[in-house]
């Protein structure tokens, strides 16, 4: 059976996974790169420099088994993107998904092709509708869910997820997207694991329980 | 120099030290005992059967080299317990504390002195003032802030906390009171550690930079 994934999704210890305020020069907001300092020390990330400790073991998990991505409007542009026609994401003609990726907006354009085999996809349904698009997608692979916070925390408040992987890193933001925000009572239908790492971050995972 | 500390305080994942909503048959709302569970298997709790293992060996500092207790009224009694005369706190005639304990409230009553060395003093002051008078009474040891988030955060806030202990466990209450906020940056005047255990939890310390 094809899952549905949250990998590498950083937050902050009080549980923002973005900061205030998110803008083209800013994706983060006051956060800037401090979610993601973790992964980029790691070989996933860094293919010449990076470690191969804990954190790349968790982080390398990423894409494998994955055939399509899901991501939310405030991940796929900064605000106002909508009105940009030629915007096609922060990640360039080659974007790393190499795969379909549905992106959720209630303004949606016609899907983009990109090089590397990435498609943006543009959609305007319910997170149900939209993973089950992207099972078709997949083609029996699982369907990762990429973010922001307000995707992830819909999806998997639908019941959606299958497996969730975050990653608490040590700074505590005080404000932005909250992840937690309307999840009370996920041990009841999760097992929870923490690992915390030398590098000083702590991964979460929660497994369905079957 | 005389320090001072937090110990053992348990939050769930969303950073909740309480659940809603507290009361005489609930201390804790909603969240029960969950918040404590880890710390019930300890020796620092169970002198007979508890664990002496990493949970143990944080547990174990709460007491060491402690002079005075500073709590909130809302860890003295549940709500509304300013309007009972007799209430002595949820401990019995001979509570755990053995030292000086300033409850801080809105509406002081005179000092009670129980078994065991504790002396249950009320006042209305800042935190800074608390603390003084705490220190005082400490008579050179240190001062432990014994909680709720409500007095954790202000005094943390107010920069006059050297170290804080907090232990988050894989639940996510949802509501409650969260020690979280009002602490954005914090990561700028504290070295941050975490260490996950087997037993599921993961110690938070914040060691003031100097
Ligand atoms: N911490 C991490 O590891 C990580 C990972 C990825 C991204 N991020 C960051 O997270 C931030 C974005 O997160 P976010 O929570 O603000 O936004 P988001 O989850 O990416 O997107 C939310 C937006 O997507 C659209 N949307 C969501 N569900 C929809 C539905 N069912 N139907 C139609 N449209 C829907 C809506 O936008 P419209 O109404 O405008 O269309 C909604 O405002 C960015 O700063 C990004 O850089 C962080
Ligand atoms: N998670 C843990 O490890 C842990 C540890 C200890 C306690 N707890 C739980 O935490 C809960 C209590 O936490 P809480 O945040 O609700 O309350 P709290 O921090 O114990 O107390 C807050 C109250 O103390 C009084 N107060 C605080 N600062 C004051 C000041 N500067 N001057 C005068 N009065 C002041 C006020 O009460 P009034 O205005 O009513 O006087 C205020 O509402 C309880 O459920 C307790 O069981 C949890």
């Amino acid at each position: 059976m094809s899952e549905v994934r949250v990998h590498n999704f950083s937050i902050s210890l009080d549980g923002f996974g973005t900061g205030d305020v998110q803008s083209a020069d800013a994706p983060f907001g006051h956060a800037g790169e401090r979610l993601h300092e973790w992964m980029f020390a790691t070989r996933f990330w860094d293919k010449t420099g990076g470690s191969l400790g804990a954190d790349n073991a968790f982080a390398d998990r990423n894409s494998v088994g994955i055939g399509a991505e899901i991501m939310g409007a405030g991940k796929f542009g900064p605000p106002g993107w909508q009105d940009d026609a030629d915007w096609k994401g922060w990640w360039g003609p080659n974007p790393p998904f190499h795969s379909p990726v549905i992106v959720l907006t209630h303004r949606p354009r016609p899907a983009i092709e990109m090089e590397g085999g990435t498609t943006f996809h543009f959609l305007d349904a319910t997170p149900a509708e939209a993973i089950e698009q992207a099972k078709t997608a997949a083609d029996g692979k699982d369907v990762r869910i990429g973010g922001g916070a307000t995707v992830i925390r819909d999806c998997v408040a639908a019941g959606l997820v299958d497996h969730m992987h975050l990653v608490q890193v040590p700074i505590v933001l005080g404000r932005g997207v909250r992840v937690w925000d309307g999840l009370e009572a996920l041990e009841d239908s999760f097992d929870i694991e923490a690992t915390s790492t030398p590098s000083g971050v702590t991964h979460l995972t929660f497994t369905k329980r079957r």
